[in-house]
């Protein structure tokens, strides 16, 4: 067990009608917000104009960076990053999912530099201050609200790249308001939840130093909790209790509580990100096609205790079979998962996407050389992952 | 389900040898420190040596509060709010279990508060400002390493008071070495995993509304962690995978994160709260002999459903049963638990406790009127279960 530093400090409003707070909460950073957000949904479900009257409730200005898309983009945080300059913003509003927290994260940094972000990315800047960051989450899936991470894509470079600054990136104050959420479309709703679900695998599946017991438990909690409430919010848009379960996992999934102690990378993560760098793609969805996958490539004598383990604790498998068995029905109930109860596709070439870039995405998930985590993997190793996901 | 506030900044440092950053720590909050601890028993297992050592390796000054007895008393408290002032103190480290943990948190807001600290219970001062706290825990009990409350008590008047400060007590930072844990007696485990499961027990068993499914399945990941690990760690006292498990709980049973959502009061604490403040015994002992009382004097067709998910979830007991069937073999597994394989004292007899005050206790315990809880208790129902007690 290895030993580690837990530290979450960001403050999280959960529940109906907690925006009443975001007034007194912005005014703790400043005057000037620059609130971000993206393709205008918030400006339709009439968050954008809660937000705005909040703000100026509060006898504070607002600036805006909007248009934000999905798989965010470096323009985005350039652009953001000259307002913040510009107008001498003092704190930063995302209001949004993922990509709009992620984007707003990067801008809270490169608000601080004077050249290109992606600099920040090739560690040509190293940055140690950022603008306060308070969020509104619309989605439950990142769970970018409460973690120091994020994903920013080049399209000039057709590269999309993780970055994490524990104790600079993590939001001050994030609100998680889940009736914010029933608008979330059935088909997102499934894309989030496998996007929630990969994210505990990731950090499940890891050899037995990499955890405790208490964490596995809690980790098994979480897998529990999507697997009963996404088909529940995707078929009740606006049941309360399946959509507060939903987000208050897509939060703990990846804050870092469940990967204390870990000294294993992601693995499913990396290979995605690739997929999704070149055909732009929904994480959630690329990550359900390829997670079963990965799972059928790694299991053996050597991995199948953990297999075992995640079949009777999330699914209800009879433990009394051979653990293999059990690991075989663990990785067919995950399938079904994925692509019956979410309705997911199963397959790349269902999506059209075909083989001709599987190498160049096997060598950059591998950074050249290897892909660390449960099972390590080498180039060869994630393009037969990927041709088995055709 | 309740809206909330989720707020636990405190950070963490868990694991072997993370003292190493006790200096570094300290240093950000000032240059005079307060080191707070009991007995003695860190002078004998070395580590008031190791802290004085890293404290004048950072360039800073220590002074002292030491001799705070378990179930702390204000008496210790106004000593350690006039060291603060004689001596300008900048930070405080409490170094030790719950008692010490409590009393220095009590301190840091007496420190600004010129009269009798008891007065701030008595909410004759409302305390706006605290001294920064760090601390080092040594037994895995109370969790106050991560929480915003603690419990003093007044001799001269025989009460014994909880209080809670959210936003101005929790730690700043606390020291988890699990390996601190090893010298803690066989019987002091098992009294800190007494007092670890009732503070779940607590959280657990509310109405089905105060509570969620995700939080729900965590606190049975930790209850099984307690019910697990505790016999290992008195067994094998230097077993590093049983302290870290039980000492992770200990601090995720009470740091708030379980109690989200929560629209009741606990009621096992309040009652115990009352034998200790008159008979000075160990909280975690007297919650084991009170609780399974609790348990059988609420369990009735309303509230059966609960027992029956602790009695599965927790205990794997049959859930093919009848609920009231599997109900009263969870009491009966929480009876071998406290009192076989921690070999406690199943009754307040056998601790030389009689009667006499019952009266009282119950009287004070309801604060005069009702005892809220999962069922409200009225002060002959409390008489009732301490009668059971006997």
């Amino acid at each position: 067990m290895n030993s580690f530093i837990y530290d979450i400090p960001t403050k999280v409003y959960f529940g109906a009608g907690q925006l009443a707070h975001l007034g007194e909460e912005l005014s703790n950073y400043g005057k000037n917000v620059l609130v971000c957000y993206g393709g205008g949904s918030i400006k339709k479900s009439g968050l954008y104009d809660q937000v705005i009257a909040e703000i100026r409730r509060a006898g504070l200005t607002a600036f805006e960076l909007s248009g934000i898309a999905p798989n965010p983009r470096v323009t985005s945080v350039n652009e953001g990053a000259a307002i913040c300059k510009r107008e001498r913003i003092d704190v930063i509003l995302a209001v949004g999912g993922g990509s709009v927290i992620d984007c707003a994260k990067f801008v809270s940094v490169a608000a601080f530099y004077d050249g290109d972000a992606w600099d920040i990315m090739e560690h040509k800047y190293e940055p140690t201050k950022a603008l306060p960051l308070l969020d509104i989450s619309t989605i439950s899936a990142t769970g970018s609200d409460m973690d120091a991470g994020g994903v920013i894509s080049n399209e000039a470079t057709q590269e999309k790249i993780g970055f994490s600054i524990p104790g600079l990136l993590q939001p001050k104050v994030s609100f998680l308001d889940p009736t914010l959420t029933y608008s979330v479309s059935q088909r997102q709703t499934a894309c989030g939840s496998a996007d929630i679900l990969s994210h505990i695998i990731e950090t499940y599946f890891v050899p037995e130093d990499g955890s405790m017991f208490l964490l596995d438990r809690f980790k098994e909690g979480l897998m529990q909790t999507v697997v009963r409430y996404a088909p529940i919010a995707m078929e009740e848009p606006e049941n309360y209790e399946a959509r507060a379960n939903l987000q208050w996992a897509a939060s703990w999934a990846i804050n870092g509580f469940t990967s204390a102690l870990q000294n294993v990378a992601w693995t499913c993560h990396p290979i995605e990100h690739e997929l999704s760098a070149i055909y732009d793609i929904t994480h959630g969805l690329g990550l359900a096609i390829i997670t079963p996958k990965w799972m059928k490539y790694i299991l053996d004598e050597k991995t199948v205790g953990r297999f075992y383990d995640y079949g009777v604790h999330v699914f209800g498998i009879d433990g009394t079979q051979a653990p293999m068995d059990v690991a075989k029905q663990a990785i067919a109930a995950t399938e079904r998962f994925f692509y019956e109860t979410l309705g997911l596709a199963s397959t790349l070439s269902a999506i059209g996407i075909d083989d001709q870039h599987f190498a160049l995405m096997a060598k950059r998930a591998c950074g050249g050389d290897v892909l660390p985590g449960f099972r390590p993997l080498q180039q060869a190793d994630v393009e037969e992952i990927l041709r088995m996901s055709l």
